[in-house]
């Protein structure tokens, strides 16, 4: 649906399309922040349930919540390409666009971090692989809820910096997945024992 | 299909968009609702069609006939977020639409009751490794066919009223899903001799 | 995307909802028919493609067509939805709707007719398993593409009978699917020697 | 999200429908010559993902840029539907819309580069089962590159010449697609060694 969003900027026939499609830049910013966004939780998505060779009707219904934040990515970026700039970013309009953006995104952490929590207090009913929740992996599940946490406050204020700090968390997550238990790790900091 | 029906709320420039986004609760309350729904009618299908090991082509078609219900959800959900109150509630717009939504649940309801049904009366060809059919379900079944049906009568005078019921009949089958034939079930109720 | 037919019926805030909903009953018609015909293609193109063990570029790209007129389904489908009847069925509008959806039909039943061509000339390269064609799935192929072409024939003086024959089609297909190579068909004709 | 292109079409009811329908031909060319680019380029992609065994962060991050840019399509293939001829067609649109279509190209075209580029360089860390890339594949992904890229170019002053450009590519890449490496290929030219 993500592309919807794009399809509406074309659909203003009276307009000069040159500058029209020029204009609409915030828009194609947003497409490609949500959609790197939805790909990389995708990838940790399946990074993080590659490690369980069970589910629970708990973890099913953790998951359909995290989903469900996932699903609703485009309305929230529709928010922010339709009211960032121009004549309707004036009123708090951009403000009140991207902290809609960041409430969206912290459910979202939230829903991770209680999948994972999940996942690490029930290792032996999930037939989890790997037992110990390594550090860094914590640190990046905390980075991402202060970054999205912060980031949103930001965009009370100045909503163009917070959509920056956004876009930075992502291409964070993209150069740093969630290592996949599959292949050996040495991204991984050392353990506590 | 859903998230459209929340595109559709930051698609009126000419007001203030905090005021707007807070007005559109109806449409996030719908869209939970239904989402949730739809995950667990996913869950209980993958785990009814997962008792047995092959299909004919009457079993296809009822499927066909419960997925074009579950596909039409997103309908009667637009139907509700946009006439559940407001100016367009008055005349008994809100009647119409959320019983609308409960036409949908019994047909659905409907479909998975058929669909349950023939898979009992033919375990032999489809190889089912289930074979008797537990108390617990046949309860499941009845009582969401009664909650639904109920509910729709009860939308004819207060529609507000219906929703909260069906949003419980989604709480519970969400905390109390279809047991998966792969794990052992200590919830099942003594069967039938 | 059908179900995107069904969602603008709601959108129009200025009537009443209830009467809105009843003359709406062409686009749930067209909804159903539309939705029963890509669940039975969907099933018939299973069907089909088990049958062989290799594909070939010709048979993707034959492929990729059929899929392309099954795809543009929910576009027809909109048109007979809103012109069948009403206002805007004057001047043959009910009828340039029907005849475009028994185009679009026609070509995809040509899509189909070409892949089971094209497999039952190629066995050897694709490693197909079930080398004979059988009689009745030679007369079910002639036997579609005439009645598609024959409705929209009809749909060009009585687009409600044309829409009959679409259904009554659908209906066929689902009672009487393409036999799957997996079970044994008690159904088939006996075959030419 | 193509045939959403092809739903708008009918929209209009206020019009002689058939007339409508005979004046959108430019909208069926561009739903045919898009779907038929995006089957390719599954095609391709499977094709050239079935020759690793292992993927890594950054082909996946290389992954999900190309796939942006093939779910993008429907944009720039919605803005030729639109723009192409008629009253729209004036003052230059549709060259911008052409050109636009080539850029979203051209990216892709880029992205597939990235990561066969990536595949070769990469070969024992991800697997990979055909080490050397044959002359005539490095032709294709050359040839594809230029002709996008020169298509854009004749889209500033001749649009419709870029847009059958266009469409003759999709037909050279349907009809001879990426070999398969599990099908023994005789297209293929001498390599080098």
């Amino acid at each position: 649906m993500l592309v919807f969003n794009l399809l509406k900027i074309g659909a203003s026939p009276s307009r000069d399309l040159a500058d029209t499609l020029v204009r609409a830049w915030p828009s194609y910013t947003a497409y490609v922040v949500s959609f790197m966004t939805i790909g990389i939780m995708w990838m940790n998505h399946h990074a993080m349930l590659s490690r369980i060779s069970k589910v629970d009707s708990r973890l099913l219904a953790l998951n359909l919540f995290l989903l469900m934040g996932v699903v609703a990515i485009p309305f929230p970026t529709a928010l922010v390409a339709e009211h960032l700039h121009g004549p309707a970013a004036a009123n708090g309009q951009a403000q009140t666009a991207v902290v809609t953006y960041g409430l969206v995104m912290i459910a979202i952490a939230i829903g991770y971090a209680s999948i994972w929590l999940y996942m690490a207090g029930h290792q032996a009913k999930l037939g989890a692989r790997q037992v110990r929740v390594p550090r860094l992996t914590t640190l990046r599940f905390t980075g991402g809820n202060v970054g999205y946490l912060g980031g949103t406050l930001i965009a009370l204020v100045a909503p163009q910096v917070a959509l920056v700090i956004f876009g930075l968390l992502a291409l964070y997550y993209l150069s740093v997945p969630l290592p996949d238990p599959d292949v050996p790790d040495d991204r991984e900091l050392p353990e506590e024992s």
